[in-house]
């Protein structure tokens, strides 16, 4: 993928340095890094992930964007690609991005572009790491995982082409879906779980004792609160963006611990068992029979 | 250790199971399992874990009594150990338990034998999985791991010895606590994050299109859920055992949760930042760090 082409990566962190390795090998010509961190462009130079940097003038037809910053800050990287219709994505670039929210995306586009660009996908993979920043890129970051695409109406096909091919590239399985379905998802199976994962952790924080708690913390608790050692920035932005499916699902597990709650108070056995064993055979049933793709 | 002694375990599952695995390699002479599940036993057989089976009608000064079923089974296995003082545990045998809340096999021991023996030591070792039963037992399950004696006033130093001994030859960290401190703070480290991972799964299974969303979880979701998979029979029985020191961190828990979800509706970033920050370093410090031992 990417033959001859270039690649801008605007954000140039664990998934843009990723994204930059795996299309490296993939035999993008030149690799273009931008981002405010000037030591993580240092870094991703010398580890040959990126030849240049700097926002170039124009790009040509095989090239592509890669916006790969925190959520809330796709509308700054996408005001400076407009440039008041000036900008690269203004002239037609094939640009993308890995936020994990993607209303807030088509947001960000109306408020920097006035209009939502045909020549923009929004998009998502769903993989990542607790690690963050480019010295955790790896090339096959993405083999095997999902990366969802949220095009609207106006998005070109040629433009989601370009995109799917170079996730495709990369390994991973694309598939699209409406914006809201996504953000609905997402909070789910990522989002819910990284707060109450924070949440946990905090709550023992709190706890006078909490390090002798946290001394007999074993393998359950490290694999459960593994996610909470993700990029508070990251997430903070996460959770801004996509309050309302979030808070919807929040409602939805506090109900239940209510419902658990009354079991424990009670004392009800049964109770109990009936709703682990439910879980139980969910999880082994859709999570477990995953686990080779994620 | 044990050496020339005869092992009884009571419960041949994952943690019965491995212990017995464990002992055999370090010179256990006979080991004899009993069950209510005669598949495990025969299984057990079969895999060289076990000698023998049945209720021995005594045991030497060199022997030791595993009791390793569910907690609230603890009970009725200690009562066939006592028999109205014609049994073993009566006798004076060294009988250990692997119970995952402590006052529970207080209790326990008071309204079998009507009193705590002195040669009864609780405890609990800090391993385990979410795979249980036989065929899953390890020799190594416990290398490198924490066990918590939790011996009251009444239990023989010299009981104590012989069951600290034996964990250490299978590679375990051995330290005491008094049962209170065990049972709130088992309830903090793996009690809660079990109830939390169930009360996840099954949350999003009552959702009509949970196929679709479970698709789309990936690995932070799996190990965030893997608890989930646990015994559902062992686990009612904790969490009916620890109902006390589990809704205490519960509380402390939805507190947490509705803090964050103020922040949450306000759209307060530098709130949520702030407290994802304090979790993150909480768990970089004192979770990664233990992270070879666990």
């Amino acid at each position: 993928m990417l033959p001859g082409g270039r690649l801008l990566v605007c954000g140039v962190g664990l998934i843009g340095g990723s994204v930059a390795a795996g299309l490296r090998e993939q035999g993008a010509e030149t690799i273009i890094g931008v981002d405010t961190d000037r030591q993580a462009l240092a870094a991703a130079q010398r580890a040959g992930l990126i030849d240049a940097t700097g926002w170039p003038d124009d790009l040509g037809p095989t090239d592509l964007v890669l916006i790969a910053v925190p959520t809330l800050t796709v509308a700054s990287v996408l005001a400076e690609l407009w440039d008041g219709e000036r900008g690269v994505l203004a002239g037609g670039a094939v640009v993308t991005d890995v936020a994990s929210v993607k209303q807030s995306v088509l947001d960000a586009a109306l408020a920097s572009c006035g209009r939502m660009p045909a020549n923009l996908v929004p998009g998502h993979p769903i993989a990542g790491s607790e690690r963050s920043g480019v010295a955790a890129a790896r090339a096959d970051l993405f083999r095997g995982h999902r990366v969802i695409l949220t095009p609207v109406e106006q998005t070109a096909a040629a433009a989601i082409d370009r995109v799917r091919a170079a996730w495709e590239a990369l390994g991973a399985e694309v598939c699209t879906m409406p914006v809201a379905d996504h953000d609905r998802i997402l909070a789910m199976t990522s989002h819910l779980p990284h707060l109450l994962a924070f949440a946990l952790v905090d709550t023992l924080g709190r706890v006078p004792e909490h390090e002798a708690v946290f001394r007999f913390a074993a393998g359950g608790f490290r694999d459960f609160t593994r996610i909470a050692s993700s990029d508070p920035v990251m997430w903070s932005d996460i959770f801004a963006a996509n309050a309302e499916a979030v808070g919807g699902i929040l409602d939805a597990l506090e109900r239940e611990l209510d419902e658990l709650r009354a079991l424990l108070d009670a004392g009800d056995r049964e109770g109990l068992r009936s709703i682990f064993t439910r879980a139980k055979a969910l999880r082994d049933t859709h999570v477990i029979g995953a686990s080779s793709r994620d």
